[in-house]
């Protein structure tokens, strides 16, 4: 993973002795991401710069907007504009119609964001198609308490920052596919599904997430968006979380915390034994 | 704290010796609130119920949609909605105007939210004046490093479920103001300013604020709405949050994890020596 997440600042450490050090210290880079499709803007979300193109088609794919591999035909920066970094630009694939009705009415709903206008949360649920049953989509257990030792290897820039979110695509023999940091959760799971959609990967019916923080019900919503079975949180999972996963067939995994870890929803994809 | 925000559910627990435990676990509740102005619905935002008009009030005043205390009348619920729990109408006092196009204008963006709509980040940093110096607006090393066992104490709900967030005001000296845990930080700000605005309490000028989590450009941006000078995080800050401290004369102190702690921005305001 290139290490672009990363910005610097100098700054005064207080030491565990109580001595004072000045000295540079690095932080994670947070800046505005404008979303577009065409001339319209979708969205703007603070993210660490990385991976914009990923992160573009994860949104759109996790609110619903885009549906399919081939309604997207490619990205681009606005020529001449002065935040151009911060600024990518979707052109659709010629006649490819998305419904931003849709998209506004079945937006996400963030825990931590309170501007989010939503009209009702009853409309949320029916947005995409529950996961379905499948009997051979099991992890071990062993597999699973491996995973988080996995994504914390491939977290080049917390281990700089001590400040930034990743999530993790797994298969369930523990091969690892993906692996993003941002410093907003939901858009770590926004590139992961990102990533997997531009390699026209999705639905990811073999797979799991593993998330690095806590687990709400958004995160529950985005890996439905990509047809994940199985979701695991190192962290605490809201009752929201946990009812819309019995709802929709998800496996909710939290506390994953070798050696120990919780079930919440449809147990039946561990094997416990 | 009334424990009004912690709901339960049946789950298996893997213990750290392998053994499998079958209980009901307690989880922090997350659930939908709509604010609205009037007939007019402001945002929807994912919480954890409970002290619900400080969050709308804090939310109204951290957005810069409503600036002093008489301008709100009252709040109240929905007669015979259906989920009247989770809707929260906010009365205007009569002759006040709100302008929404400011708040659309200057709303939130969130680092864990990627459908926030902005046009411009620019427009942010000018909503609310910048912090004013003040020689006597200072706080001592060792009560500064109490502040994390305070909020601590009064977390009843992180005790119980491991996966909820807190926000605590503090005078200079130590003194605790008011702390409120919510499933989202910002949630969280919002309860404990909106409280400050409801006690007429606002500007916090003497004041600190210490959050549970990471201070990204948000956190502050709602500090400097309640006028708080010193901004204290248990975890990391991002560049941007940095920057607007330093731009907005804000105290900036992060990884406040006695005896070590950071500052990022303006450090004459702790007494170092």
């Amino acid at each position: 993973m290139k290490e672009d997440g990363i910005g610097s600042g100098q700054i005064i450490r207080r030491q565990p002795d109580g001595t004072l050090q000045y000295h540079r210290d690095d932080l994670t880079l947070e800046e505005p991401l404008e979303i577009r499709i065409g001339r319209k803007s979708v969205a703007t979300t603070m993210r660490t710069p990385g991976h914009d193109e990923e992160l573009a088609a994860g949104f759109l794919v996790s609110e619903g907007i885009i549906q399919t591999r081939d309604q997207i035909a490619d990205f681009s920066r606005p020529a001449g504009a002065r935040n151009r970094d911060n600024i990518i630009i979707t052109t659709l694939a010629e006649g490819t119609k998305v419904k931003f009705n849709s998209a506004q009415r079945f937006g996400t709903i963030s825990s931590s964001c309170g501007i989010c206008g939503r009209e009702s949360i009853a409309a949320i649920r029916q947005n995409f198609p529950v996961i379905e049953s499948a009997k051979n989509i099991r992890i071990d257990v062993e597999t699973l308490l491996s995973l988080p030792s996995l994504l914390r290897e491939e977290q080049s820039d917390f281990a700089r920052t001590g400040g930034i979110h990743a999530a993790g695509i797994f298969g369930l023999d523990g091969t690892s596919f993906c692996v993003r940091e941002d410093i907003g959760r939901h858009n770590a799971v926004d590139k992961v599904i990102g990533r997997a959609y531009l390699d026209r990967a999705l639905p990811l019916t073999c797979r799991i997430i593993l998330v690095s923080g806590r687990a709400s019900f958004e995160i529950m919503q985005k890996a439905l968006a990509a047809g994940i079975p199985i979701v695991a949180s190192v962290s605490a999972p809201s009752t929201l979380a946990m009812e819309f996963a019995r709802e929709c067939n998800q496996t909710l995994i939290g506390f994953l915390r070798p050696p120990s870890f919780n079930i919440y929803s449809h147990t039946e994809r561990v094997i416990l034994g």
